[in-house]
């Protein structure tokens, strides 16, 4: 079994060394609980609501700067990915790291833009990076990311075990009783993909924007199995990663080998009809 | 307002004369009680747990026989989406029919078997239908094609405002107070694509093997709306199928436009990784 930790953080736009501080103490506290893995949320050293895109460029950070050697450094056996407002010759993007204790193996560049981000980043143009780790295969993307799923599927037919989701869920309506459109949909992937998913969201408010504390993480089967719940918190999981590489469902169901790429052709935007 | 009704039906394998006089009348009840669109289970004529493929040839329909006329005749103002077994000239086709008094409007072949369907059926070769009526564009798929997201994407993208999807869901285990999986996959799908979604499914048990009795309608914004609940019987929703149209979700967010289809390529099975 795999100690999942998705660590639900509450960072203060702005305050990159305090964020760093708490984000790193954040992985030294999953490392010592026996995680394998720790997912934090996404751009978890700068903080979201920015308000020029100079603001977010102030917080930006190089990959192979001192601030993501201290992830590093704290990651003892595990793998970690955290989110972080990245600095770039061509730009800066809303990025994610994943990293070990040899240092940064893969950075991802979210590619789905949510609203007012595409005022301040620019957008990646490269898939999901799916990086062998010790406990299996981790795929890597950002927020609304998820709610793409083609971004997701290829994820899968990459070969992923789990996929990592550094989130910013902004609050929004959510009928009582009911669980955020995000996890539902957080569910649904994993089980029409049989792939675990783990999203690290974030708590409290910021310059007026609550969030939904919605960090879960979802078995291979679509259960959910973990939540963080309100205010700043882990959610814990043992999962056996490798429950994702047999994609039968029944005698002569397979997820994957059920597809029909033949038919579903390249999904163009041209095809949409207004 | 539109209003729908999903039919939860118990039909029995091989009474086709039974079967169709119970589908009928459902259709007869759902019109007088204002259903605009109708939407019955997947092969509601024949039952589901065949032993050979001859039972399931024995039962089929040609679409351009007396059996569908019937459902026509049944329509008044309503459009009606039913399962059926289709006898063609090339095999047997796990098939939905679209109709209304002018008769059959589409025929969609499940493209998606489940599991022992593939020793009864040919597999379907062609997009789901998405047909414009008086309420609004109707896309039409069956049950295991909901759960592939190129599939409903697909119909999203042709335009379509709601996915009627006859279904056959056997009872699978499902933790103490969650939903099916499937209607987890609809909700979530619905919220991806600001689709609404009507699911019929079956009640009762079959030759051993039990329905979940899932029959489901979620509007556009994710939202599960109604459901027929155990045994035989109706959900019934009104929804403004138009909702769908626009795709919005925040000021600079648009589900379908927000999509990146040159990163996505054709999705291909080579690209599986084992």
């Amino acid at each position: 079994m795999t100690r999942i930790a998705a660590v639900q953080l509450a960072p203060v736009v702005g305050d990159l060394a305090g964020n760093l501080d708490r984000a790193v103490a954040a992985v030294e506290q999953s490392v010592a609980g026996g995680a394998a893995v720790v997912v934090l949320p996404e751009l978890a050293t700068s903080g979201y609501v920015f308000e020029t895109p100079e603001e977010a460029r102030v917080l930006a950070l190089r990959p192979d700067g001192p601030a993501l050697a201290r992830f590093a450094a704290a990651a003892g056996g595990a793998t970690v990915v955290v989110g972080f407002a990245e600095l770039a010759d061509d730009g800066v993007y809303n990025s994610a790291a994943l990293l070990d204790a040899s240092g940064v193996r893969a950075v991802y560049r979210k590619v789905h833009l949510w609203d007012r981000e595409k005022h301040f980043f620019a957008p990646g143009n490269a898939r999901p990076p799916v990086v062998e780790t010790p406990v299996g295969r981790i795929g890597v993307l950002i927020c609304f990311d998820l709610e793409f799923p083609e971004w997701t599927r290829i994820a899968a037919l990459a070969g992923a075990d789990l996929l990592a989701v550094p989130t910013n869920w902004p609050l929004g309506p959510t009928p009582e009783g009911e669980r955020p459109a995000e996890v539902q949909i957080a569910i649904a992937t994993a089980r029409m993909n049989k792939i675990a998913i783990a999203c690290a969201d974030r708590a409290g408010r910021e310059r007026g924007v609550d969030w939904t504390a919605g960090t879960s993480v979802v078995d291979a089967f679509g259960a959910l199995v973990a939540q963080a719940g309100p205010g700043t918190g882990t959610a814990w999981a043992d999962l056996d990663l490798l429950d994702s590489r047999d994609k039968r469902q029944a005698e002569l169901v397979d997820l994957l080998a059920d597809r029909r790429p033949d038919l579903y052709g390249p999904l163009t935007a041209a095809a949409v009809r207004r």
